[in-house]
């Protein structure tokens, strides 16, 4: 019997409250959701890729149907070596959804066989994505609002 | 142990290629899917319930996962009588995925434990509703493009 | 010394908890603020001015700065009427905006002295709007997290 | 040799300074524009057809390129029949291109010879369309920024 | 008694003409405006802090309600140390909404008690943004439709 | 008598089959098209300006009306240099036609002699720009259905 496997891939460059709302909400739908980091070596990261899938695994540990890889190259590809017939995404806005379904689009020419499933981020997260999380980080500001607690730990600490 | 019940909610009037493009993509992901016919006394219909019933049994027919209700009053209180945690619905355009927010985020309100799942519908069929349709058939064009051929051929002998 | 009198126009049909949030926080703004219940021969109501008009009254009755009135024609010709060089509205969606800016750059046509100032909703809000409203009490759903609790007594008690 | 005909479709209920200004830098792309008045016996309008052609008729007396019809049906099957390879439309808004993109693909599918020619309306005229200058002559208000003067003048002598 | 007192933040590298239309409309609103030009290292100005602070003031001389200032950190921040309940901004296009909208409502969460006011660019100035003044000098294009004759004088001494 | 010269302006880096469509669309409309690659020496390209602009030659090589040229400075300029009193532009999705009207209208106030027209992308070319072909190329995708035989032919043998 085939599974039905979703793949969620991101930067995570923090998780938010968002991602992790919409994640959440996901498990019913699949037999596993694979959280994707995209190693990008072009992008600048703000935090490395040890310490963004750490915090994944800490939100996550008790969900047996979530596990947390780094990737590179296409999402399809991803897709198809780990059998993953699906893509997950939240959406927040019409910006958002414009670009998602472009990318959606491109990837249903790469594969056929792979198609993304949206969910809507809950009205309270629509505005907070990582670069938001970050630009207020670089002011010192309070995330406490937009990230979760296992992140939040972590940057008072330092 | 419960089940994954979707519904799939719309006046059908009548049922385009892109809806029965996004019920086949999502059957996987749910062990049922009720595509469920709003009754709207305020709406004036093209064809009758029975006749939008019908060809949608027929399209799904060998289809196990696929049954077809038509329902009246809020969606969410229908969900609930069906035991449906989650409503599927197509994304065409961001007009539309600004108002079907709006939607899903009431139904949310109205009930938190019911969620919305979108799938994209695929690009040739972006264009097409079943308001088009209907002004496409009163003005005698070619709907081949538009709707199953269940539908297509009861208009052709009609 | 000129005063600063606003108008927030609408049909109000009922007000909605996005409508007051909007009119409190736009109170340090202004002198006066009339809200102002357009009457529009060609609509269907749910409400007949007098109730609309008085939930208005009551929601506001401390608030000195706020006074309820109903018009005909023009929003611009009230204004001016009222000594007003404002209107204010609320903004929900990117939709809500491309109608929003179509009527203020009509309204500056038509007089350009009076000009449109806009508040966001809460996110909370987005999704309520008074006809969302009148759907769901159509349907008997429950519309505790959509309209004020003075709204709220009477169609209870009804 | 085959000539460049294009339609421009519409209730022009009136014509507005947008679409006179949209026509008037089309001419030089085309060999004739056929300024298309839908017949749609389900909507109502303001003017009745001899006016609204009337009123065509007089803005572009002077060019030899432009002439006004009628017609029912669909607009691609009108295109057929006046040997027009072309549909001229104008943008407005994203809300606009949004609809326009439908109507155009829609079309595509419907005759795949026929394509679909956007011009952009001047941003003074952005806002105008028929339906707010009905709106504005029902409320007395003053449309002088709105329509040609043709259509100015008759509205006045009434 | 409080102050209504607002914040304009901004690069204004360089000012244009639709941000002076929109700060001159709101000084009705306000008790004081600040215009805030953000000090950010990562961004690469065309014009140094001195030069633009230095137009801002000239245009605005004789406004007493209006003065010029400098500042890093959050906006909110900035907000709260001048005493400040508002920010002011400007809003051209429905991709300009969904942008403010998301830092509206960002800076809502870290600061409850500061609201942003929007009002409309005037259609002439709808397409013009100081990266396009930027691109158009950088061609040496004309923008004596874009920027202040403050600003005119000294690109054209220079 | 005057000619209808176009410009169709970008970096075509590389030349989609969007492109291409919209090219081949608009040539009964113009008397000459010239595909307008602009120099831009801050923007990294992944192909050089000779290979873009081979690719292009090649793929219209039996059209006598296109011509390729290369050029710097505002497109406007460029546009008056070649006698060309139209800019051909494809729309594929609601935020390119915001950026397109911002453009379009730049354009109009630095020369307001000229005009934009815009065609449709077909849907299945809407996903397709040239920054997602590079995107795929980068990670070793199969661009078969994104880009024409005369750049896949080239690409296959690198």
């Amino acid at each position: 019997m085939m599974n039905n496997i979703a793949i969620f891939p991101g930067s995570f460059d923090p998780i938010t409250l968002g991602h992790v709302s919409v994640i959440r909400r996901a498990i019913p739908l699949f037999d596993k959701i694979i959280i994707s980091i995209g190693i990008n070596s072009e992008k600048k990261h703000m935090f490395d890729m040890e310490q963004r899938k750490s915090w994944i695994e800490k939100i996550f540990q008790d969900e047996e149907k979530i596990i947390v890889e780094s990737f590179t190259g296409l999402t399809v590809n991803f897709c198809k070596d780990r059998n993953a017939r699906f893509i997950l995404r939240g959406l927040r806005t019409a910006a958002d959804f414009e670009f998602e379904r472009g990318i959606g689009q491109v990837n249903k020419k790469l594969n056929p066989n792979i198609d993304t499933i949206f969910l809507l981020t809950e009205p309270e997260y629509t505005p907070i994505s990582s670069s938001i999380v970050r630009d207020v980080i670089r002011n010192n500001g309070d995330i406490s609002q937009m990230v979760p607690k296992e992140v939040l730990k972590d940057l008072k600490i330092a």
